[in-house]
């Protein structure tokens, strides 16, 4: 089965860690068990498993690569050696897959009823895998990166997103579609600053809203500073002058979230 | 100056990267302009800055480089080349110190008037700075590292603290030690499982508590578990399992933060 021509070969999957060779092909690499399984559970068009006997061990791993099989989606055996070099872990567990990329657009988010977040120019994979988990977590609609922004099927942004990646309707664009979209669907655009005067935590979220991040080390720019309905800061009492990105964007949706489900103090309805 | 016998040689200091070699020693490598300055302003013990004039630009760095020169700290000129082969970064900014790794105690932490963050064997060394910055931020008055947790000293979680490894007081200590003192010191002690019944941000927090999260993998082990007065849950409302660690410490710590100053309901105190 694995002999067949059309299967993808191993030189192919490595030069999946290529941003380049991403973005040509469409085509996305995912490492480790869980993210394989969240792929096989998801709509996303799996193209190929591959995994190296050695080093997959127990039931869920197994069961994966069982699935890929009763689906007729094409196996590759690897070597431990062979495996190893297309792991961007320390302990590889044995199974990666190849998926196609899987983009959504403005405007199916516009319909939206529960949070969107938006993050501008995010550079770094970890921070936003992390977000994407937090997203599915926090009951998001979905994530917009505006700008120029790191890719989401980088393989360090699908390990740390958990799967989300799969789950979580991903859009991206730049500044002038992002405002124009915003106004269009007349959406309340939240947007966090170190130099806002409004604690988030005192701040009322509606249900539905975009939260828009700036990057790691600049923040947002002027402009979409001042596209925001509102500014809200998270308060800092120590020495650290940030908080990680991921941090940030959890506190505000967590916040926005907790909300909806919390006792009123006026002891009316929660909106 | 930087040819003086008691300098430390770029050989030792890539030693540093070891975590053998910095537990053998009581030193730590910290790397990059603002880690560097966050050492120089604390009272960690700084013992020499390396710096590489062709790699270092900005006003912070070179006046980083002055004010260690003025308290006749050493300083080590190095060839870019050189820096490089001691940086963990990709862009390295040209400046790092060696210093003294500087541990507190229980028994100091015990009279804290905040809360106070436990991890039980973290295992993630960004994770692990990414909490120390968090605590940091949010007022937290320390945190202890139960059983085998990872280096706060290992450069990567140097970096992710963005300084707050050398502001906040940090302890490591065995399981039945960390039992003892919670226990001497009647410290309420609160734990954060997928598998408990109160939501988060539904459980009242006192102003001072031991917030106790397990380990990336496994979470808490059922012992620490009972040890808890209270356990608390993040809901989470799509298909991944779990937050990321450094996420659900932040949603937890904010949360106590937030409900010493959100005006309560009933009208009453805050307890």
């Amino acid at each position: 089965m694995s002999a067949a021509p059309s299967v993808i070969s191993l030189r192919t999957c490595r030069r999946l860690h290529s941003r380049k060779e991403r973005a040509r092909s469409g085509q996305f690499l995912a490492e480790g068990i869980r993210p394989v399984i969240a792929a096989l559970e998801s709509r996303i068009p799996v193209e190929a498993v591959l995994y190296a006997p050695d080093l997959l061990h127990g039931d869920h791993g197994l069961a994966a690569l069982d699935t890929a099989r009763r689906r007729n989606i094409p196996t590759v055996r690897l070597t431990e050696r062979e495996f190893e070099s297309l792991a961007t872990r320390e302990h590889p567990q044995g199974i990666a897959c190849v998926g196609r990329q899987t983009w959504s657009s403005l405007d199916r988010l516009g319909r939206a009823s529960s949070p969107i977040v938006a993050l501008y120019a995010p550079q770094d994979p970890g921070n936003l895998g992390t977000i994407l988990r937090t997203c599915d977590a926090a009951g998001s609609a979905g994530l917009v990166l505006v700008g120029d922004a790191v890719d989401p099927w980088h393989p360090w942004a699908l390990r740390a997103a958990m799967g989300a990646t799969f789950s979580l309707p991903i859009v991206r664009c730049d500044v002038p579609a992002f405002s124009a979209w915003v106004s269009a669907n007349r959406l309340p655009l939240i947007g966090a600053s170190d130099h806002a005067a409004a604690d988030y935590a005192a701040h009322p979220f509606p249900p539905s809203f975009v939260l828009l991040m700036g990057s790691e080390r600049q923040g947002l720019p002027p402009a979409l500073e001042r596209a925001t309905d509102v500014l809200v800061r998270i308060p800092m009492a120590g020495s650290v002058d940030s908080l990680n990105l991921a941090v940030a964007t959890a506190l505000v949706l967590y916040e926005a979230r907790n909300q909806q489900v919390r006792p009123r103090r006026s002891g009316g309805q929660a909106l």
